[in-house]
C-alpha cells in the first residue's frame, strides 16, 4: 500500500488532519537538556544536536497516539552538518517507529541524474548495482543486492523550478517503493507572489496552477482508492482563496499545507483546502505545538509534551469545527 | 575580499574560465579503489564513500593548478546519508586546502528562518548566540562565541521559486561572511521550458527575466571592482539566446554555466554569455573532466588525473579560441 493511502486512513482513524512540523530550534529546547548533553559530550555541535534529539523524542513520545504524522524540517538539521544530518534520521526513524508516517521537507529538485540521486531518500541505494564489482572470496564486504535505506522519510517535498523533467525521478521513486512526494505549488510566505502568481500568457493562469496542472498530470496514474494520487502538492494555508481554488482543479491531489498558526491562517481559512468528504488535506503546525510549552506560563519545562498534547487537541478541535460545519 | 572577486582573479590569472564539477558516481571509480576500501570498511556504505573521496582526491591533486574552482554537486553524496554528507564536506575542505574556490551546488531554497537555516552553509552557526546558556564553571561546554563553520562551501547554487523573501537570507549571509550565491535563473535541461520560459502578462517577459530582475535587484548593492556583484546567476549553456540576451540585461551578474560537455553545448554557443573583456562567466563540466579516463582507450585507472588535466587543458583552448575571436 503506498504511503498516500496509509496517511488518509491514519487521518480518518484520528479523525485529526494534522501533522506536527518537528522543526526544533535550540532556543525551543529547556537549558536543563543542553547542560546535560553539554557533559556528555565535549564537542559543542555533538552537545547542541544530542540535546534536540533529546527534546524531539519527549516531543514524539507525548504526540503520537494523536496524530497520524510528522512534517521534519531538513534545514533546522543541515544547519549542524554532519551531526545535524545523523539526528534528523534518528529523529525520522523515532517517529516512523511509532507508527507515524515522517515527511521529510527537503525542498530538493535538480535535474536528471541529480534528481535521481536525490531520490535515494525514497527508495534507498543499491550499492550492488551501482558498484557492479564482482564480490570475490577474499573480499570481506557484504555488499547486498538488495537496497540499502539511507533515509527514514516516507514522503518528502520537492521544488518544480527546473520543470517536469526534473520532477520525474521523484514520481518514479514513489511509484517503485510506495512513497509519495509533494511538489511545492503556492508557498506560504509573502514572497510566494513574486514568481508563483505570475500570470502567464500561454497559459492565461498564474504559475501556480501551470505547477498544479503538471503535478495533477504526473500523479493522474496512481490514484488510490480515496481518490488521491501518491503526488501531493503543498499549498500555503495563508492563501485562502487560492487553495480552494486549487482543490477544485486538482481534486485527485493530496495537499500538504503549512501556514497555520505562527503564520496567520486559521481554520476558518481552510475548509475550502478539504473535499466533500472531509479529506484531501493535511494541516503542518511546527512552533505552534512543539514550542507550546513556552507561550504560557502555566507550563514549564515539564510539560513539554503535555503542552503540545494541548496544541493538538486545539488544533483538532478548531479545524473539525470547521470541517462540520 | 569577497570571493567572487578572488574568482574573478584566479579565472584571469589562469586564463581558464572553467570549473571542474566533481559530481563523482561510484561508476567512475576504479574498481581496484572500491575492492581496496572494501577490505579496510566493513559498512558498505562506507566503503563506497571513502571510495569516491579517494578518486576526489586523485581529481583535486592533478587538476588543481590548472582551474579557479570545483562544483561539488551534494545530492551524489547526499545519496549515501551521513556518510555522503561527510566526504561533501571532506571534499570541499580538501579542494579549499587546494586553494580553488568551492561552490556547492545545493540549489537550496526555503522560507523566512529556514533559509536562514540552510545559510548555515555560509556562515557556520553561533553557537553561543542559539544557545543562550550561561556558561558555567561546572560545564565542560567548550562552546566559543564565534561562529562555528560547519560547510566547507564559498559559494552555494540556490533556488527562487519561493521568491525573493526566500533569497534574502543567504545574500545577507553572503555579506557577512564574504561568500557568493548563485540563483538558479534559466537551468539547462529541456525541461526547464516548463516553468522559466512562460510569459508573464504582467512583465511582458518570461520567468527567467523576471527571476534576473530579482537577481540584480539583490545584488546592485555589492558590485566588485570588476562590476560584478557577489549575487550571481546560473544559466545553462544549452540556451545561446537566452544567455546571451541575459548578459545583456542583467550585466553585473556573474554566471554559472552548466550544459557544456555531456549536455551538449559547444564553445562557440558560450561567446555571448561573456562580456567584452572576456569575464562574467564560468563554464562548469563535470562527467567531460572527471570520467575522462573512462572516454578514451588510451587512458587506464592510472591515468585518471592525467585524463582530467586533458580535458580541462582540451576546454581551456576550446573556450578560449572563442573568446579570443
Amino acid at each position: 500500500m503506498n504511503v498516500m493511502e496509509k496517511l488518509i486512513e491514519s487521518i480518518d482513524k484520528l479523525n485529526t488532519p494534522v501533522v506536527a512540523g518537528i522543526d526544533t530550534t535550540i532556543n525551543m529546547v529547556p537549558k536543563s537538556i543542553i547542560k546535560e548533553q553539554s557533559k556528555i559530550n565535549e564537542d559543542p555541535i555533538k552537545a547542541v544536536t544530542t540535546a534536540i534529539l533529546v527534546y524531539n523524542k519527549i516531543i514524539i513520545d507525548n504526540i503520537y497516539d494523536l496524530i497520524p504524522a510528522v512534517k521534519v524540517q531538513i534545514a533546522m538539521y543541515e544547519k549542524y552538518g554532519v551531526e545535524g544530518i545523523n539526528i534528523y534520521n534518528e529523529t525520522c526513524a523515532y517517529a516512523k517507529s511509532k507508527g507515524l508516517t515522517v515527511m521529510g521537507d527537503i525542498k530538493r529538485g535538480d535535474i536528471g541524474s541529480t534528481a535521481d540521486a536525490y531520490a535515494s531518500h525514497l527508495t534507498g541505494v543499491d550499492l550492488d548495482g551501482n558498484i557492479n564489482v564482482d564480490i570475490d572470496a577474499d573480499s570481506n564486504q557484504n555488499i547486498k543486492s538488495e537496497n540499502i535505506q539511507i533515509w527514514n522519510e516516507d514522503m518528502i517535498t520537492i521544488n518544480p523550478y527546473l520543470g517536469a523533467d526534473s520532477l520525474t525521478p521523484f514520481v518514479n521513486a514513489c511509484r517503485t517503493s510506495d512513497k509519495s512526494c509533494f511538489v511545492l505549488v503556492k508557498t506560504s510566505n509573502p514572497g510566494s507572489s513574486d514568481i508563483q502568481d505570475l500570470i502567464t500568457k500561454e497559459h492565461d493562469k498564474p504559475i501556480y496552477e501551470v505547477v498544479a496542472k503538471i503535478v495533477s498530470d504526473l500523479g493522474h496514474d496512481c490514484i488510490n482508492k480515496y481518490g488521491y494520487s501518491f503526488v501531493g502538492a503543498v499549498v500555503g494555508a495563508t492563501h485562502r482563496n487560492i487553495g480552494t481554488k486549487l482543490r477544485q482543479i486538482m481534486p485527485h491531489t493530496f495537499f500538504l499545507v503549512p501556514g497555520y498558526g505562527a503564520q496567520g491562517a486559521t481554520a476558518s481559512d481552510l475548509k475550502g483546502f478539504f473535499d466533500n468528504d472531509g479529506r484531501g488535506s493535511i494541516i503542518n503546525s511546527s512552533r505552534g505545538i512543539i514550542a507550546n510549552w513556552q507561550k504560557d506560563s502555566k507550563y514549564g519545562e515539564h510539560n513539554i509534551g503535555e503542552a503540545a498534547r494541548d496544541a493538538i487537541l486545539n488544533m483538532k478541535d478548531d479545524l473539525t469545527s470547521v470541517l462540520g460545519e
